[in-house]
């Protein structure tokens, strides 16, 4: 037997962000890694779990329909998780495979059952490339995807056009941004605190804000002198409304998520009619449905990476008793670069 | 001389429908059919004027900044007019030629400067096909042109999918869901009296619902069992709210109007995040920037027309006294098809 730390589901909160201990409780278990396994069954040791602000969006009553099914009170959290699998019966998986979930078990070790195999990716990369295994959850997964599909499918970048990218500092945010510089856009971002715009200085923003201190309407006006032409948006809300209100005509609203919308009385833009009148088009999408992007995605970003023409920073909790903070920290924005939770080293 | 009677604006309107006598005045003026001509002037007698809702939002302060200007306090009304050449030194029109203008006055005889002409197109079209001049000012023109151009380009129309249809008895409303209908879609449409509704099931609609006396919400629920997979929105608002609430996943919507956003306290959407969840694409668009399209829309139409495969309907208030009228009509509602002031006989 050996000690197997959770992170369980406790209670649905609220307030936009819970409270440790409250909603999400540490959870002491044992796990015996020698038990037998059935035929499909495998176990996996979590190296790293991914820590998402749409994780709250699954802390809600199961009877509200959504695109991610909610969290089960009592039962662990799930998100993004690396992994290496210990021992397996399953032959698609063998002991050292390194193995991402989209919704991996917050605890120490888990048995994955045959039925549960499907939602286990091999992601044996970093092997090669020599790149953390925790990219996985990152700039090479679900977050840095996210931003290649939105940009590279619905943004239509050109040169020297101006992108404005809010919640700039997430993980999706500053790839977005990097995207953008590809294509020779001018690039804008905004986000919570005066650390994140110098990091998104240093990693080639064209100029930054932060949304906290500074009105957003106001630096637009400033920062985007010629109007905005691609709007990568992870906020929705006001912040949506004063983008719309800087859209040159013709422009594209990317949208991956609506931060702002988690809140119990969410702001919506009042200026729609500003669609019609500037042709924007605004595109909703969810990542998932576009795998057949992503081959390509991972071996642009990973050889861009290698080749150190795209920047990327994590901000590491350390141990798994960590993630409800961690998660707060989140969705308090005071990560800094994706946040994960490590777990344990390879 | 002639008597020349004008629909001026006298006085911009607080409350969504201005009132005759008050913000459009009836001004009697003469004219003068033997006054010499400038070299590029030509005279124009009206025939018809369109008369449609986005009148209302030209009714403003000229320092609020939109896609189309304001009216000037003192001078007539402007919309699409339909008129006849009956002097001209300008060659590029003769006389007896049918003209179209998207900005022309409301006033029985006008003189057009040389630098107004590019505003006028020759539309003899209906010498050849026997339609009424009058359909240049609706499924001919610019409301026709609206409804093709979001359908083609936008709506991405397939074969049992589900079209709703706002204002679905207006001139762009009803061209939209016949072409939905072309393409094999099940179609419903909402329009504002239960005249409305049966005139809609005559040309071809599916189902009808009269949203002044029925629940939105719950008629799409009962009329779109399937969900909606493109929404042709001329309305905004709380009828967007409801659509997007019904949208399936990669639906389309596709705004040309939004005409509750005129009224003082306009509502607004608030299940945006919604467009990300169901993954929909909207786009706005002026019908202007689409030129490229235009011969074949009409190639198209009138061929559709004269093969009796797509119905249309007038709502003529004869003589140019009755403008005001017709406007305020067509802002309540009260209109059956594409609403035009005839103005005079060819």
């Amino acid at each position: 037997m050996v000690k197997n730390t959770q992170v369980i589901f406790n209670k649905i909160p609220t307030n936009y962000v819970p409270v440790a201990g409250e909603h999400m409780v540490i959870h002491e278990s044992e796990f015996d890694l020698d038990a037998p396994l059935s035929d499909g069954q495998f176990m996996t040791k979590q190296l790293a779990l991914s820590i998402d602000s749409y994780m709250r969006g699954r802390m809600r009553d199961p009877s509200i329909p959504s695109y991610v099914s909610a969290f089960e009170i009592g039962k662990p959290l799930l998100c993004g998780t690396m992994s290496s699998v210990v021992k397996s019966s399953n032959p698609l998986f063998k002991e050292g495979d390194l193995v991402y979930s989209s919704g991996g078990r917050f605890e120490q070790y888990s048995l994955v059952d045959g039925n549960e195999a499907k939602d286990y990716k091999i992601r044996n990369e970093s092997k090669e490339t020599g790149l953390p295994p925790s990219y996985s959850l990152g700039i090479l997964g679900m977050p840095g995807f996210t931003a290649y599909v939105g940009m590279m499918k619905f943004g239509h970048p050109k040169k020297d056009e101006t992108l404005y990218v809010s919640a700039a500092a997430s993980s999706v945010g500053q790839l977005a941004g990097q995207l953008g510089k590809r294509f020779g856009m001018y690039v804008v971002g905004s986000a919570g605190s005066d650390k994140k715009m110098t990091y998104l200085k240093e990693i080639g923003f064209d100029d930054a804000f932060n949304y906290k201190t500074d009105d957003i309407s106001t630096n637009l006006d400033k920062q985007c002198p010629k109007g905005i032409d691609v709007y990568f948006d992870n906020v929705g809300g006001k912040t949506l409304e004063a983008a719309i209100a800087h859209c040159n005509h013709f422009s594209r609203i990317v949208a991956c998520g609506m931060i702002s919308q988690y809140s119990e009385n969410p702001e919506t833009p009042h200026n729609l009619m500003e669609l019609i009148k500037r042709r924007v088009q605004l595109t909703g999408y969810i990542v998932s449905d576009h795998a057949d992007m992503e081959d390509e995605f991972r071996k642009n970003i990973t050889q861009w990476l290698l080749a150190g023409e795209i920047n990327y920073k994590e901000s590491v909790a350390d141990g798994i008793e960590k993630a409800p903070e961690a998660l707060i920290d989140v969705l308090q924005g005071k990560n800094l670069g994706k946040q994960i939770v490590k777990v344990a080293d390879l």
